[in-house]
């Protein structure tokens, strides 16, 4: 089947009409329909499809029992609102490189698996990779059941709801045992500097990205160390409208001024600092709130530039910068930070990376501050590689997220060599 | 009926037992308990209850159509967890004072009437007084009808649902005729500074609420002008862990500035400004926000101020503080600024005030910045005044909102006086 048949007949699935943004949330009703095309693609390529104990879907070239397989694809949800490309690419260029591998010939030495990892974004029950996290024993079965999204849903019960038997959850030692190697396509996010250059402090105009670098495809060096922490900010609920200033205790003041340092400290280490989500309590608007909850996202290139950041923020209380008026923040107890998820920097599999780079010619290798099931697998033991397909504005889990079709067809050509070179009969 | 079977009766409704505030949102299932309470309440005093058509309950001591009545009361609902007193204080007060005025032997020459207004708050559809402005004509009956709660629910359904005929909504010029006088009694809000000191500029050691004054009860100068405003700041979502700190357009750098510039901007103006209520999208941890929609609230001694402090907001984008990074907001585009209600300063019945004073001897005249159906009545002609019952904290709109027992007492007292003083017999 072809690249362009697969992918617009995903095209429509979940897509939000006002936004034109994709809703692809783990076990709803456009998850499934996702699950149903990977069916109907598997079936197409004449292969056999099974969905193992964690929700991943395999669609198998070749007996599975024989062990060392090549196995190649990503993730089919979404963030909200996100673009049509992260995760869906790296499926579609799958299946399509199998169909193109066949068609000039290949009778792969090894089996060859299409796999569509479960729950990658984390949108629905907050915590990312659940699929290759419970599959490798990282993530806990029962700790994953009792998740529950925004409506008190767990993902038992969601699981349940859509078919999938939750008991079935956790790991998988053997399953996981028949992987040889895993390449996960995925388009380019963001415009990284390539790691080759050797500058030891990048300038500002040092080329960024695969748009820069005049290349389609790149592949991963590795992916930065990351993690989320939580902020609770504690003040004190009162009449907006009748509270003088100097008798307020107004957290939003305290959360204002960690967004802008935030910012201030990532620039400083060179990482990235990011306050995507944040609830207020009771979020009126004659209301000065009791409570303002916000979630830190942070990264960078190594792991002690990330710890460094967040203990900076986290002891804001006692800098007083310049910028935060008189009561933002007038004591430590006010603000409590917890770190909700933690992954250390992941260096891909050298033999690996260094074959798909004398397969591919000149290609760049770039960093990535993503979290990708390419990396829990790797962490795993598993040699993982990653390929990116170009991105011209580095925009991503937005609407506005694009990859040409030629550099569409450009990775699957990739990934097609790939096959035929790592499935080469001896 | 005392005061404290009154008040127990009420107590329990509606609140929340995490927090211990009280969730009374106009025509849901607490707020029909509370109308249930004001049913029992009336009819254990003996008066008759009438629904107008915009939901306000009245409560009849003599025949209202003999007109120039003296009404008393104020309203049940609440804000997001809100506090025992705010509203229910004043109807309570009123049942209480009508049993013991009529006690105390009392034949009003004037027929007697208490009021609780519907939806003051206007924490479920984001407009407050509705109760009163639609009464006064001064808020659409279309537009009422129409608005929607978070669930998308409109006033209109939720009245249906609540057995309350939403074609009845609109102005009533002849029940507003019937009014003679209105006061509304209310538990203190802030520590505000009395009008009556004289000073230009008020020193930080001038005495400020009821408790630095010494009294339990007060009467109020005049409502602060306040409004609303929403301010939208717009980017563009991207990635959290891939979009390179240059590449960002982040709105939530710009709405931290502005929670800090209004804090500051308030209190150069003298003025009170607070961002209590904010909406994000997509609102995912790993999400760059593509908007950041907050609502400010604004009030202050008088319009002049208001007005220049959201002017200054407004235009934000033009200031470029210190305090905001590279890239906060760097085009006026990113920020839409909308009036979502104003109201001018209100000044009450001078004649009527002056009666009070003198009645009630050497009570401390004090402005408010909140606003309530007496500021409502007032506007549209009709003789009001405002006790306030002390607040020893002065925290309102919180469930640590609270009076003392004995102070409630002397409120109901001086609202007995009042009536006698007011319904006396020529």
């Amino acid at each position: 089947m072809s690249f362009d048949a697969l992918w617009n007949a995903l095209l429509p699935v979940g897509r939000e009409p006002l936004t034109g943004g994709y809703r692809r949330y783990a076990w709803g009703t456009a998850d499934l329909e996702c699950r149903e095309w990977f069916l109907d693609a598997a079936g197409h390529c004449g292969l056999d499809v099974e969905s193992d104990g964690n929700g991943n879907l395999w669609a198998w070239w070749g007996d599975p029992s024989d062990g060392d397989a090549v196995v190649v694809g990503s993730h089919l949800d979404s963030v909200p609102d996100g673009g049509a490309f992260d995760g869906p690419l790296g499926v579609v260029s799958a299946f399509a490189a199998i169909d193109a591998a066949r068609e000039r010939g290949l009778t792969p030495s090894r089996p060859i698996a299409v796999v569509a990892f479960s729950d990658e974004e984390g949108a629905r029950f907050g915590v990312a990779c659940t699929g290759s996290r419970l599959l490798t024993g990282v993530l806990d079965a029962d700790r994953a059941r009792s998740l529950r999204d925004v409506d008190g849903t767990t993902m038992a019960e969601a699981m349940s709801a859509a078919g999938h038997d939750p008991s079935r959850v956790g790991p998988e030692a053997d399953r996981l045992a028949r992987v040889g190697c895993f390449v996960e396509l995925h388009i380019e996010q963001g415009r990284a500097r390539p790691v080759d250059l050797g500058a030891a402090q990048p300038r500002s105009n040092d080329p960024r990205g695969l748009v820069d670098l005049d290349a389609a495809v790149g592949i991963a060096s590795a992916i930065w160390p990351h993690g989320r922490w939580r902020f609770d900010f504690t003040g004190r609920a009162d009449h907006a409208g009748t509270t003088q200033l100097e008798d307020r205790d107004d957290p939003m003041l305290g959360y204002a001024a960690a967004v802008l340092e935030a910012r201030e400290a990532a620039d400083r280490h060179g990482a990235l600092a990011t306050f995507g989500k944040v609830r207020v309590e009771p979020n009126g608007v004659n209301a000065i709130p009791s409570r303002v909850t916000a979630w830190l996202d942070a990264r960078g290139p190594d792991d002690e530039r990330v710890r460094a950041l967040v203990a900076e923020l986290s002891g804001l209380t006692t800098r007083q910068p310049g910028a935060m008026p008189p009561g933002a923040l007038t004591s430590r107890d006010e603000l409590a930070v917890s770190e909700e998820s933690w992954t250390a920097a992941t260096e891909f599999d050298l033999l690996l990376r260094n074959r798909l780079v004398a397969l591919l010619g000149d290609v760049p290798l770039l960093p990535t501050g993503a979290g990708h099931d390419a990396g829990i697998l790797a962490a795993a033991g598993v040699p993982s590689a990653m390929l990116f397909v170009r991105n011209p504005t580095g925009i991503s889990h937005s609407p506005a997220e694009h990859t040409e079709r030629d550099d569409c067809l450009a990775g699957v050509d990739a990934l097609a060599r790939i096959l035929e070179d790592l499935a080469r009969p001896a």
